[in-house]
């Protein structure tokens, strides 16, 4: 009987969190931003604190490019892009004399960009669109189980940052819903972000082009088609974080001036909130950018958060390792 | 010590689900639909069944009009449009001589009507757009406390349907997800759908008007814009699955031919599925309606349950109660 005891006790003690002593956030110096992001879960979650925020309420939502995982020399879903015209260049003749495709193949991305935002959507539109939901699925899956990064020679989802998959499972261990609110597309994102964020389909926010609902010979498919349906970047976070969420988030990550109104939007509720900006600032084991960077462009929200006293993540002095594979 | 050891063998207790045992659905007749989602939610839940779905993928999608809730003698959100038009008449006098308001504020319903879907669409315009997010929240808050049904005299959230609601309940139980996905405003749903449904504003997908992000005095606001943005209804359905959840469903339920895409969506995937359609059948404790009827039309969607044998609820056969209040 006393044996009994003791192992209901133990599962006892199971069914209570018995990692609160141990540290959430190895990977994070004892800085300043970690110690804000402690004090803050503890201020929502304590029971009894005046700032007690109910469970249901506690949404973070997280941008991705810069924030979860790199960007840099240019965004993912970029290269993405670039690999999906390659591949479709046979069935495409006409490319080797039209731009932006033209010089693209030929590796002159410079002059493949000439062309300002209407050569991107035109190279966006002609590998995003055409496809069902689910073939495009499958192109993405299989994109990212194989194309390595131009400079680091890794899986684009070995280049997420270790501190913030840490600070995701903080969060939703301390009882947070954890949102992707990306400029990036959402159905680029939706294949891995589970499997690598611990973020399921139905908490990512993204860009997206419309799609329409066609039964093909009885099969009910999704097309997807070469027109914009919303883009959630600046002015658009909040509004897609009200669309898919219908809450004001109570903490919102960011990294460039692409997050500002998200950060505002998130501010601007009543309690305690975080707001928290990520600073590139490793050149040697990441890239260092910000006010003059094009990718990743830091500046009014810089401004705004040393303002008004949001956090700012000094990537070099805050954090003891960037990637997962420097882990020891 | 032997008080000490019972009270945490009842504490352990208190961790397993003691209710399973316990009839899941107490409102339904022992007849073949209740067999129908009893038999699919074990085969999908028990673990070893070739059918076995993982939590993460128990996504279950139901329309809110005429499934979830009353639907006669027109759309609730129809009647509070109504009802905000006579609360703003004083700040439009041109409402008086202006169609279709001066025919609305008389109560000559027929003739505000007579515009058709332009008349709907600038009584809709007018009552759900041009003020913020949050000020529309309470808006709908303030009259779905206060609202009477013109034909019962219940509030809204009274005619709601008991056994969908142990139905909501037994699916959550079981590893489910519930989203409502309706053609009516989802802003409209959001502010009660938690409390009356148990089904979080994340979770809500419905038709939309734009919104813009602005700062007013420096206050960041969502503006509702008088614009369509989404119509989630019919072949919007699955649409609005996919932009919201990402994932298909693996059970839908409806009760019109505004569900028959969805329904078509979900039937289409691998694995067990279970498409379930409400047939209002039940003149004396709720209405009878179904092919002839312009709200909560069932014509086409009523005859492909049929020949594909989706599960068809008669609400007078099929269901001990209709409403919560009529629990003994």
């Amino acid at each position: 009987m006393k044996r009994l005891f003791i192992k209901i006790l133990l599962s006892l003690l199971l069914f209570t969190n018995v990692s609160v002593a141990a540290d959430p956030l190895p990977s994070w110096n004892d800085t300043a931003p970690k110690k804000a992001i402690v004090a803050f879960v503890e201020q929502v979650t304590v029971d009894g604190s005046p700032d007690f925020v109910p469970v249901a309420e506690r949404i973070a939502t997280f941008d991705n490019d810069g924030t979860l995982w790199a960007e840099q020399p240019i965004y993912f879903q970029f290269l993405f892009a670039i690999d999906r015209v390659k591949a479709l260049a046979p069935q495409h003749p006409e490319w080797n004399t039209q731009e932006p495709f033209a010089s693209l193949l030929k590796g002159d991305m410079k002059r493949a960009l000439a062309g300002g935002e209407q050569a991107m959507l035109e190279i966006i539109m002609s590998t995003h669109a055409g496809m069902t939901t689910q073939a495009f699925e499958k192109i993405v899956t299989d994109w990212i189980a194989t194309a390595k990064h131009p400079k680091t020679g890794r899986l684009f989802t070995e280049m997420v940052y270790q501190p913030m998959l840490e600070l995701l499972a903080y969060l939703r261990t301390s009882g947070f819903k954890t949102f992707i609110v990306s400029g990036g597309g959402i159905e680029f994102m939706r294949p891995w972000t589970e499997k690598v964020y611990g973020i399921p389909p139905e908490q990512v926010i993204g860009s997206s082009i419309k799609t329409t609902f066609e039964l093909r010979d009885d099969q009910p498919e999704l097309v997807r088609l070469p027109e914009i349906n919303f883009i959630d970047d600046k002015a658009g976070k909040p509004v897609g974080i009200q669309m898919h969420i219908g809450r004001r988030p109570i903490a919102g990550f960011g990294n460039s001036d692409g997050d500002l109104q998200m950060l505002q939007w998130t501010a601007a509720g009543k309690g305690a909130r975080m707001m928290l900006i990520i600073r590139h600032t490793d050149a040697k084991r990441e890239w260092a950018y910000d006010r003059q960077s094009s990718i990743g462009h830091l500046d009014m929200a810089l401004d705004e958060a040393q303002d008004k006293g949001w956090t700012v993540v000094d990537m070099k002095q805050d954090w003891k390792i960037i990637y997962p594979f420097q882990r020891q």
